[in-house]
């Protein structure tokens, strides 16, 4: 089972990775889909002699695309990317609006897509739902984080703290502490991300609206593309 | 000259100290009013054994204040303050927009502010204007700088990266780098407010827009009270 599952988000993985041509700049995602893509674009890096250069959205992916000969550079040197491929934690039906940021690095991933002429996203169709009700990561100024919090709260969500597995405040790259935020089901996810920006002391919000050009899904009958409309 | 000017803005801080009553919770700003601001309630504490307690936007403010007596605190104890007075780099007629943050501290300012019922600027009037045209501020994450650069250029301003004294990219408390966006003439600023924060990366803009309540001026004729109109 789990190794059936591995199998399809590996297709997955290869589908997106076929999808780097010769010299472009790419953003590369972090997660478990992401880290298959990076293995898959190793090989084509090994076998096809293919050339490009990766912008990677954390260390770990960092790590893992130089080690397998992958070129890595910045948004300094390359402030528009050709594609960006990542992960999500959940996929909106038809507008492919994405709640990202359960792995806390939503603000780089957000940076790198947002920086993508094309932004394809991977994962298994068990994060496709006809509308977002999950929890919203909102990465927050530390400083005066509690009336940062009550503002939240103010718009409707329950909030709740991000914890390191021993119980202390996860903090971001930034510095910064992640407020997951329940709103239930958003019938407008959009007008939840302008009013979660709109608070002074919110740096980012992990909702992802318009920013999904198409997403290429792991299912039981193979790999399903959806693209936004 | 420089002594007129100093009893003028003295004036001013006198008003504003006066706004302060037994218990309140009050948000202090930074700079040179501000600093004439904390001597004055400093004077109210001993003289009228005014208790109050103070959140500082910085660690100047900290130190002056509590050398001086005032009782300090947080956000997390005081979400919610009664009054914060700060100063403002250009303050607009009418409207009582403002440009803040040419002292670096934009974000904690701000963050002071949007929790406090009441916000009064306190400046001399040489910052005010029919509109606002000066620098704005923005704060922006490091990771993919030159790719937030872009995107505010793209809405019209030119920007130029805050340096220190030496010459190194000037870094606020939270990290961040500000980038100084010369939009000339904003007729609409709480327009380009909104387009700089829909930028990932934008962390805040020293754009304050429907947060003043009421300004009090040195002006050469005495002091010049503005309220929201």
């Amino acid at each position: 089972m789990e190794s059936d599952q591995t199998e399809l988000k590996r297709a997955v993985a290869e589908r997106a990775a076929a999808l780097v041509q010769q010299g472009m700049a790419v953003g590369l995602g972090t997660g478990s889909t992401a880290a298959l893509l990076v293995e898959a674009l190793i090989r084509r890096v090994r076998n096809e002699n293919l050339h490009f250069v990766a912008v990677p959205t954390s260390e770990r992916t960092a790590q893992q695309a130089s080690a397998g000969g992958i070129l890595l550079t910045d948004l300094g040197a390359h402030p528009q990317l050709d594609l960006a491929i990542d992960g999500a934690d959940q996929i909106a039906r038809g507008s492919l609006a994405l709640i990202k940021g359960y792995g806390g690095a939503l603000l780089r991933e957000k940076i790198v897509a947002a920086a993508a002429a094309r932004f394809v996203v991977i994962a298994d169709d068990s994060k496709l739902a006809d509308g977002l009700d999950k929890k919203v990561p909102v990465e927050v100024v530390r400083f005066g984080w509690q009336a940062t919090d009550r503002r939240i709260r103010a718009l409707g969500a329950e909030t709740e703290m991000r914890k390191t597995s021993d119980g202390k405040p996860y903090l971001t790259d930034g510095g910064n502490f992640i407020l997951d935020a329940d709103f239930g089901p958003m019938p407008d996810p959009a007008a939840t991300d302008t009013a979660l920006r709109a608070i002074t002391g919110v740096v980012e919000t992990g909702l992802f609206i318009d920013m999904a050009d198409e997403a290429l899904l792991a299912s039981a009958s193979g790999v399903v593309t959806l693209t936004r409309g």
